[in-house]
């Protein structure tokens, strides 16, 4: 596969039928008289494991042939590719070793292992995963599978955004506009090529939290930049300082354009959506939310939709974000 | 209308088109896993105002002639009835006037109001709840709506039961137990007529919390028994101490039993909404998942539909919940 065609989401598509749960595209009275706008939330926080990730995680691993499977699979991630990585690995019979950051969130961390996974933990601050992760597959023979830099990984995650179409029911009702998160842009790559397939008019917005701004700033030079991590975020699921290339050479023609968040819009969407919407996300996955919350972009008499893409968030955090948005709004 | 039959809930459900939330059908690898059996959870926390109570409001008041539209309509609750009724009456243009407990939850509580109906609080343990809304709707020539005492109310509720059968597609997989909460009776008499109707041989099962086990009591006596009120409870969605002549009519009939759950049972299982289902319910909206948790009844390799019935829950008895079991299973 050379690029990503809607053909390649439609196959995933296929593939993932019977097998990753097709989940609830939700709608809320409160939330569509708060923005003025029909909102739809795709809830990939529902799906196995709690995020998206599964969907490309088996996309790709389905499609390992016999001799691959037997020597099993490598991933690095902080958390939901490593859970959808492992439930894939678990479902076809194939070994996953994973490498994640020691200070990842210790629901993913056990979620991981709690599906047979074996996982190495690495230093964020002082190793490199890619490394680690590199030499595990190298020597063991088995396949490394990145988390957004694969077609196939971008094909599954591109069947959430056929999936809202199929619910939204586009014959009565036209998508004006999709926001999705944007860590390293898998997501963005394959549910925008579904969508700009599906409808061209649909506006696109891929959005970021402060300090990991890296698709906007490459999005205003024109090609890639790097950030400089370092600013603490709550958003581990978005921690990417760089866009992928293959993810770039796509998104970079398919997104019309990238939104920020801060941590605080971030901790108040989170709470929103406990209070209002009685969904449980996680920060990386509730950006989108937070953005139209924050209306960074015009969305009255609209019709939108939102992937929701997480909801690992640690008791905590959650916490937090329940105290410092009591009442949110 | 003097009973209720299949066909009062299937022309609620044409009423309700388009108006309520077809809400989702949710399912969870890692619930089903624990209990070795395929669960799925009609998600009605995310019906309009967080509760199933929409459905019954909106149904009867919807059937209002013109005259009686005028006139307003009055109704007693802690809160999701209130809720409910007060937004049915906005959409139809119609005044609603609430009869609450000064001690109703401050979430339910704001909820009815911004919503725009008329408040009245009265003393749980002096005043009657009954006769102030009597009165008022005496005085004003309006009308009473109660919560569950309705066949238009219980139909509406019945819609519930309409589409966990479209959402499971039993043509392919037969429902074999339905599990739903248990107060006044009204969405298990709706439920369990819509489901004993189109598939006989589902087992049905109504649950309570302990200390409110009035139609346990009932099932057990033969007859209706009132129980006395004053164990405290996080179930203010729960707190009739008799069944309803006419609910009791019905579910004396299609209900196979009653379960019962106790508070930690409760809180425990709110907790593991939040952990592993990513979902905000509330304590009297959780009791069917709790008693398939603490196994109450055994589901192995079975096919179960439990009613999750509202998400109504207020930050300190949440964050109670998430404190007192922080890793559940």
């Amino acid at each position: 596969m050379m690029s990503l065609t809607i053909d390649h989401i439609k196959k995933a598509g296929e593939r993932l039928k019977g097998v990753a749960i097709k989940t609830p595209l939700a709608t809320n009275h409160y939330l569509n008289e708060l923005l003025s706008a029909r909102v739809y939330l795709k809830l990939e926080s529902m799906q196995h494991i709690g995020a998206f990730k599964f969907r490309g995680a088996y996309n790709r691993l389905c499609q390992l042939d016999s001799e691959e499977r037997k020597r099993g699979v490598v991933a690095f991630s902080s958390g939901n590719h490593a859970q959808g990585i492992a439930l894939a690995a678990r479902m076809l019979n194939i070994d996953a070793t994973i490498v994640m950051p020691s200070d990842a969130p210790k629901l993913k961390l056990e979620g991981t292992l709690r599906l047979g996974a074996k996982v190495i933990e690495y230093d964020r601050a002082t190793e490199s995963r890619e490394g680690i992760a590199s030499q595990l597959a190298e020597s063991a023979g088995s396949t490394l599978v990145p988390a957004f830099e694969d077609y196939s990984i971008m094909a599954g995650q591109g069947t959430i955004g056929l999936e809202i179409f199929e619910q939204i029911n586009t014959s009565q009702e036209k998508l004006d506009v999709l926001l999705a998160p944007c860590g390293g842009g898998g997501l963005l790559a394959g549910a925008s090529t579904a969508v700009k397939s599906l409808t061209p008019k649909t506006q696109i917005f891929g959005v970021e939290q402060e300090g990991y701004d890296d698709h906007l700033l490459s999005k205003r030079a024109g090609s890639r930049v790097k950030i400089v991590e370092g600013k603490p975020t709550m958003c581990d699921a978005l921690m990417a300082t760089m866009p992928g290339k293959m993810t770039w050479s796509i998104n970079s023609k398919t997104v019309d354009d990238f939104l920020t968040v801060s941590e605080d819009e971030i901790a108040h969407a989170v709470s929103f959506a406990f209070l209002r919407l009685k969904l449980v996300v996680e920060p990386g996955g509730v950006v989108a939310l937070a953005a139209l919350l924050e209306k960074k972009i015009d969305v009255v008499g609209k019709t939108v939709a939102i992937v929701v893409s997480g909801g690992n968030i640690d008791n905590k955090t959650f916490k937090y974000c329940l105290e410092k948005f009591p009442n949110p709004s």
